[in-house]
C-alpha cells in the first residue's frame, strides 16, 4: 500500500498508460529545496482523494530532492494508481507506483521582460467537474491542443470550454486586469488548477469569473503564468489562424504582479 | 519510426503515462485468428490519424497472434506516442511504442441467457468532439463512473454526456429497440466507438440517435455489447442510487439482435 520510489520503468500493465489513471506534479527546485511544495503537496492530495489513490508518505515525496544539486531544476512525480483491477474497476487494494525525474532547468527571462504572443486554440475542453482543477495523467486535450501551432515566436494556446468560456492555456493559468480589477477564469468545470495561480490567489485580490474570449477586448494587461516559467505578460494575442487581433504595451501594472509572482518563487523582479 | 513490438515495460518518460498520448484495442482471439479485426485495425487507423500517431504496420499488429493456442484469448494492444517532445509539443519524428498482452478468455454465457442488471451513473462524459469515438488513453472518466457501484450483481453503468444525452456503458455500447425500431446513441461528441457496434451498424438496420434517458422509459428491448463480451440484454436498471426503474423480460426479440452479434464473434447463439 506504500508507493514504491523508483526512478526505473513502468510495469508494462501499469494503470497509467492504461487508462491515464494517476496524478503528476512540476515542481521547480532551486539549491534542492522545493517552490510552492504545500501548494504542490495539497493538489496532489486533493487528486488522490477524488480518484481514491492512497497518498504517498510525505517523506516518499520528498526523498529525489536529495539528488538535486546546485541551481534550479524540475522535479516531475507521476503517481499512478498501478496494475491490477478488472478491466476499469478498481483493484482492491491498490498498489500506487511512484516515478520522478529530476532536470536541470532555465526560465525564459527574455519572455518575463517583452511578454509573449500567444493565440486562440481551437480545441475546447470538455467539461468535467469531478475532475477540474486536478493535474491527473489524461492530457490528450493539451497535447491536441498544443499541436496547433509550430512557430517558435507563439508561446502559448488559450483555451475555453466547450460553452466557450475561458479557462486556461495548454500548460499556464491566465490573469487579466480589467479596470484595475484582477480577474482569472474558474476551474470548477475543467482546466488545472496551477501552483502559482493558487498562491496568487492567496496575496492578490484576484477574482475568479466565468468569462468569454470577448472579455479580453477590453482588459488592460493578461498574463500566463505557472510555477515554473513565472509571469508572462502577454503582448500580442492572435486568432486561432495566427492573425493578431490584440496587442499589449508591456508596463508597470504588469510588473506588479509579475514581481508578487517571481517573489513567490525566487525569481528577480522585472524592470 | 517504426514501432517497437514488444512485450517489456513502459520507458519511465513514455508519453502513454504522462499524458495518455495514446490508444488501445482489446480483440477477440479464436484459435489465434483475431475477430473484428478489420474494424479493430480501422478504428485503430482512424485514432493516429487524429493524434498524428504514425499507425504500426499490420505485420507488427499481427505479430503477437503467433503465440495465441488454442481457444479463446484477449490480445491487448496499446500503442503511445513514445517518448520526448518538449511538454505536451509533440516530439518530431515521434517514436512510437507498442506493446501487447495476451489473456485467455470466456465470456459469461449466464449474462447471455438471464440479461443483466445495469444502472444509470453519476458521472457524465465531457463532450469532445476531436476525440469522440477513439480508443485512446485518457479513461479516467470511464475509471470513476465504474467506481460508481462495488456490488458483482451490477452489470454495467450507463453514462450520458454532459449535456445529458445517452452515450454508451462504462466498456459497452448501447442498443435499444423502440416501437419495433434499433436506435444506439451517436457517438460524435464523446464515447467509444465499438467494433461490436460497428459490425451490428453494417448488418442491421439501427438507426444513430441523439436521446436522453427517458428515452429508455418506453423501449422493448435494451442491449450492451462489446467485441468480447457479445452481446447482453438488460432484464433491469437501476438508477444511481441502485434503485429499481424498469424490467424486461428477455424474449424473442432480444435473441435476434444477439444472434446477429454472435455470429460476428462465432459464440453460439442463445435460445
Amino acid at each position: 500500500m506504500t508507493a514504491e520510489t523508483a526512478k526505473d520503468d513502468w510495469p508494462l500493465e501499469d494503470r497509467g498508460v492504461a487508462y491515464g489513471d494517476g496524478l503528476f506534479e512540476t515542481v521547480l527546485v532551486r539549491d534542492g529545496r522545493p517552490l510552492l511544495w504545500e501548494q504542490h503537496l495539497a493538489r496532489l492530495a486533493r487528486g488522490c482523494g477524488v480518484l481514491g489513490i492512497p497518498l504517498p508518505a510525505r517523506e516518499a515525496l520528498e526523498a529525489p530532492l536529495v539528488e538535486a544539486g546546485e541551481g534550479l531544476s524540475v522535479l516531475k512525480l507521476i503517481l499512478t494508481r498501478g496494475s491490477g483491477g478488472r478491466g476499469y474497476a478498481l483493484p482492491i487494494p491498490s498498489d500506487p507506483q511512484l516515478r520522478w525525474r529530476l532536470s536541470p532547468f532555465a526560465p525564459s527571462a527574455q519572455r518575463w521582460r517583452q511578454g509573449v504572443r500567444v493565440r486562440h486554440c481551437r480545441l475546447r475542453l470538455g467539461i468535467q467537474p469531478m475532475l477540474a482543477g486536478l493535474k491527473h495523467l489524461n492530457r490528450l486535450e493539451n497535447v491536441l491542443a498544443r499541436a496547433e501551432w509550430t512557430d517558435a515566436d507563439t508561446a502559448e494556446g488559450l483555451l475555453c470550454d466547450s460553452e466557450g468560456r475561458l479557462v486556461e492555456a495548454t500548460c499556464m493559468n491566465l490573469v487579466w486586469q480589467r479596470d484595475g480589477k484582477l480577474e482569472t477564469p474558474r476551474l470548477d468545470r475543467c482546466g488545472v488548477a496551477g501552483t502559482l495561480r493558487s498562491v496568487l490567489l492567496e496575496r492578490a485580490p484576484i477574482h475568479e469569473v466565468d468569462a468569454f474570449p470577448s472579455a479580453l477586448d477590453g482588459v488592460e494587461a493578461l498574463w500566463l503564468g505557472n510555477s515554473l516559467q513565472g509571469l508572462w505578460p502577454v503582448a500580442r494575442l492572435d486568432d486561432a489562424a495566427g492573425t493578431p487581433i490584440r496587442h499589449w504595451t508591456i508596463g508597470p501594472a504588469h510588473r506588479r504582479l509579475q514581481a508578487l509572482a517571481h517573489a513567490a518563487l525566487g525569481y528577480p523582479p522585472v524592470t
